[in-house]
């Protein structure tokens, strides 16, 4: 029997038209076995056929801008200026990637000559070089439909590597997803590529997860969501017969440190770049700012400034039901904690969809901060903790309790450098990416991007899930023993 | 109540002097939190600081030479050839990571320029670059007691790379890890180093083992061992409130496959190169060839060569009395199998200790190889199947069927280069190593090592627990945005 599901509008909460299956255990082997055997072509290809291939995609999504971007506006509720940026995201991932397959960074060859007359016994020669891992089993984000999902951070890194990919759809927006996978299939077939060099299959059940991540075929996997989740698939894979690395980006707190002198000189413009990096995407981002850390006695200029940047945002929508549950369920603990005040609470509005939240924002002193564990938890959506401390001591403090996070923020003046350093060295136990006088959101794609961190950021932060680095992942090292240079780099000859 | 437990001598099994006391749950948390405050400092230290460690580590050790490799020579059963290769190996694996420390292989620093006048937002600088991880927890192997051990390859890559480390000895050598370990707290005081730099803990059971790994101060494992106890540790980690990496290197069968030119032309050398390398540590090596595949038509000249020398070789002690126990339990699953035939089985000799053993090999067809499991389960001692084809395309069969090796080997001569290609394709799937014309066992430790491979050979295969690339496991990317160098790169000006 199969079960169909339907995707929602998120700006109303009523169904939107087009049905999807959950993949039943006969397709997901289906597609897992098609996968398999494509690997076994698609790690023979050319850097520049790889490459090609991203190009194709990505001109072929390109061509179908209008349709996708007006689902995925639909099935998310954002913006139209947050979707067709992210589009264009998505678009310069594919082309860098692209370029990257063809320029093979991850393929650091390390070698060391023969030497047949070391004593007590002749040297043999070695090379270590990077080969594909198979094929890898991608769960994009439910927040970035275009850029961390299809043809995402997780895709362009396994293709360019020379990797098939097995998709499953985020249940959030299958619309979007098969749109980007239509395109994706046509690509392959024109490009007479293996048809398992990208299968895609839809499903809402952890069954269905746990099934993909359990087939033999699959050789890695790449998951962006909840620590639960992670946590769990990343248990599943321990029972499997032979266990896989996963790469899973997970939950994230972004603490930012603001110092006396910093708020002196710039209170308002902090509170602008607080407020707007907190409300973009309406607080969906992995980099979201959710906990801004000062000294309590700076604290009523910033405040006073940021409720009023708060009070100006409009509602907007959550990205589903089960996202604006959460949600409310994290607003309803932080409200009901007595060492918790309320800074901000914005309305509902009647008029407005079921699934419309605005700003809310709470605060609490060092000595909770220390001693509750509000500040590892991160609620998806437009809300954040401000910590109060008494002084700089304190705020390190604070910084010494945090568990892993994507990125670490930190505001001073150059007049606070020894405090900077201080900081700094707390913040590298914990932080991907550590931000002086900026803010978390809107991170580069590129060469020196990190985009992980200890848990709960990822399930291992030594990997990175987005930029030149992520291709790290998909690849494993070979040494190569006694081979003579041609033999051991001699391509297929035919088919 | 604490458990003590004493030592057996391999060769006679009887109890060898000394007491070692089960690691209690405050023993164990004293000893993870005193490595936990180690850390803030130690990664503070110079390159310079951690190299003149290392140094000081290995002439400490040096100067212990004697008591070391004799008390090793006890616990393991090993000739004493065996144990001062050890020795040497174990020193030069430290005199080489004191460089590596100062060299900084692993930091590989990436940046990105800043561009204030980039559309339609302003691109911020960015630089990549590794810090350590923190306090790293060693499980050496009971095959290596000096050279995967307390100062062995997990310990050497933590500490070059800035990383405290909290050693749990093996039950079946605590007098050598006990020796070690006070030559290397010698070092930790003389140089007025943190006392966590350096934490030793004696248990074999695996409830400590699990306590250690859950400690919250913990920040990765290096684990060598079965598959069946890396699979419980990695399990065990994902129960921790913050998960944190394991690198485990486990099982490993390293097949070796021989043309029929390269038997035709040289059966004795090869028989003789197998037979050295079989019982080299009496099998004990996580390298050992565990599996021939042969051509049939071939096998005559190649099995009556190496029966012979198996029937001089002599009986040597196992490990251990589990390790003779499981040695013995493997053989009977063979012997009793209607689809195996005995080769060779050297006879137990009366006078001889009770764990010792000769030479078993076993011969199967190529059709049972691929079918039954007997392939992917390594038993540890001097055993090894034989797997016989009839042709050069069942023998691929046989190599697309084995799971992830740290090893594989081909003995091929010019003339099979087409062969060689096909076979190189497919073992690039699952070796880790893969050696043309040579033996697995004998690995060099060098800048192009590769000591990992696809499950079981390693929990993930990306890595590579032997070799500069071991670094690699116990540091972690950051991305510094927006930072001016000087003060990214400050060092900390007092204690």
């Amino acid at each position: 029997m199969t079960h169909a599901f339907q995707a929602t509008c998120a700006a109303t909460g009523e169904f939107l038209p087009g049905e999807f299956a959950e993949a039943t255990a006969a397709q997901i082997d289906f597609a897992c076995g098609r996968a398999a055997e494509a690997a076994v072509q698609i790690r023979e290809l050319t850097p520049d056929q790889l490459g090609e291939f991203l190009s194709a995609v990505a001109t072929e999504i390109r061509s179908r801008r209008e349709e996708i971007v007006s689902r995925c506006e639909l099935e998310t509720g954002y913006l139209n200026a947050r979707v067709e940026g992210e589009f264009d995201r998505a678009m310069g991932q594919l082309d860098l990637f692209a370029r990257l397959a063809v320029e093979r960074p991850w393929d650091r060859v390390t070698s060391e000559a023969a030497d047949p007359d070391r004593k007590p016994f002749p040297k043999p020669s070695m090379t270590r070089r990077f080969v594909p891992v198979g094929p890898v089993a991608v769960f994009g984000a439910c927040n970035f439909p275009l850029a961390i999902s299809v043809i995402g951070n997780d895709f362009v890194a396994a293709v360019a590597t020379g990797n098939p990919v097995v998709v499953k759809s985020h249940p959030s927006h299958p619309g979007t997803c098969e749109l980007l996978g239509n395109a994706v299939k046509e690509v392959v077939k024109r490009l007479k590529l293996p048809l398992g060099t990208f299968e895609l299959l839809h499903g809402r059940t952890p069954e269905t997860s746990v099934r993909v991540i359990s087939h033999p075929a699959i050789a890695a996997v790449g998951f962006t969501g909840s620590p639960q989740g992670g946590r769990a698939l990343a248990k599943a894979i321990l029972d499997r017969e032979n266990p896989i690395p996963i790469f899973a980006e997970l939950g994230s707190t972004n603490p930012v440190f603001i110092t006396p002198d910093a708020m002196a000189v710039r209170a308002k413009a902090i509170a602008e770049g607080f407020a707007g990096s907190l409300r973009f995407g309406n607080g969906h981002m992995c980099t979201k700012p959710g906990v801004v850390v000062i000294q309590e006695r700076d604290a009523d200029a910033f405040i006073a400034a940021t409720r009023g940047i708060f009070a100006k945002q409009p509602n907007l929508p959550m990205l589903s039901g089960p996202v604006a549950e959460a949600f409310d369920r994290g607003i309803e603990q932080l409200r009901a904690a007595k060492e918790v005040d309320s800074l901000f609470v914005a309305e509902a509005i009647e008029t407005e969809g079921p699934w419309h939240r605005g700003a809310h924002w709470f605060g609490m002193n060092a000595e909770t901060a220390i001693r509750e564990r509000w500040l590892h938890s991160e609620t998806f959506g437009p809300v954040s903790i401000l910590v109060r401390c008494r002084g700089e001591a304190e705020m390190l403090r604070v910084a010494e309790g945090f568990h892993g996070s994507l990125t670490t923020t930190l505001h001073a003046e150059t007049s606070e450098n020894e405090f900077t350093q201080c900081w700094r060295r707390i913040a590298e136990r914990f932080g991907g990416r550590i931000i002086l006088n900026g803010w978390p959101t809107g991170m580069e794609i590129g060469s020196a991007t990190q985009h992980g961190g200890p848990f709960p950021a990822s399930l291992d932060g030594r990997s990175t899930s987005v930029g030149h680095a992520s291709l790290e992942r998909f690849v494993r090292p070979l040494c190569f023993q006694n081979w003579p240079e041609d033999v051991m780099l001699a391509k297929r000859s035919g088919p």
